[in-house]
């Protein structure tokens, strides 16, 4: 169960170490995603958007056909939570097999 | 058929005058949406993403939540043409009975 | 907070009296929609995707360009839910205001 | 350009044999898809969806949580045409790089 309290400095380091292609940038998890075309970024974010709504935590997101950009913040805590490191860990897993 | 060509300033202010809450910002078409939430603004994303591909022609744009922003111009011509002015027309009718 | 129980048939008629166009076709909630076009069928879908997910409980589906025909029960528990319910209401109210 | 043209028996067994788990069933390309779970499945579909809009060409299909089936046919023509054997190998590279 993840945790809805902002993290240390050094907790979000650690966590960043594991996720392939995020950093924190302006105090939010980023990370730019680069697709095939915009049916490729599209299926990618529709598949978010499920991840995001089952765990009631959506992205700030912006798209321009095969490019996405997205940032992760709990604007509740007013910084990175237990909440944007896993919903990353779960981005990392859109489309890898079962 | 839409044009594919630049349009004037007169054009484009003609052209926004028949579009609902759509306005010229930064040389491009520009709206700002709110949905009751999160599901209301990813349907509607979704619907035009379809419209988008079908035209071949793909919008810039912003999502958190329920707010969108989207920016519509063609790159390739270096501002506003008749497929943004299109498309914006047919993003107004999402949702509409038949 | 909707009841994973099979309802009787007293609860589940009186249920389907509640809901718009819902009728009990082979011990399944069962709806058929008509959109305009493809556009708008899957910009539905999708809302009606990421309600399923927010639920954890996903709706048995099938589409072709503006139809879609939706079954809606709770394999665990052999029959009509409370869940299938609550997913037939949420289902009514994609597309209204706030 | 895929051609809008009933196949003969023969051009559309050639053509299924160059299709990965295609087959014909009741004299449409049919296909049977098993996804990690329903995000995966409707990312999937979502992608599918915008091939289908760009082409005008869309497909019979129904899911229910990981499972997908799509049957693809031309209804204009009775049959199975170039359409639907292009439409299914657009849906091959779905999730493929660039």
């Amino acid at each position: 169960m993840p945790e809805r309290r902002k993290l240390s400095e050094a907790e979000i380091a650690t966590a960043v170490k594991k996720l392939k292609g995020w950093k924190v940038v302006g105090g939010k998890l980023h990370k730019e995603f680069k697709f095939a075309d915009f049916v490729g970024a599209f299926g990618f974010m529709t598949s978010a958007a499920l991840i995001a709504e089952g765990m009631n935590h959506h992205p700030e997101w912006s798209n321009v056909y095969n490019k996405l950009v997205i940032d992760l913040s709990t604007h509740s805590e007013g910084g990175i939570t237990g909440l944007d490191v896993e919903l990353a860990g779960k981005l990392e897993k859109i489309g890898s097999p079962g």
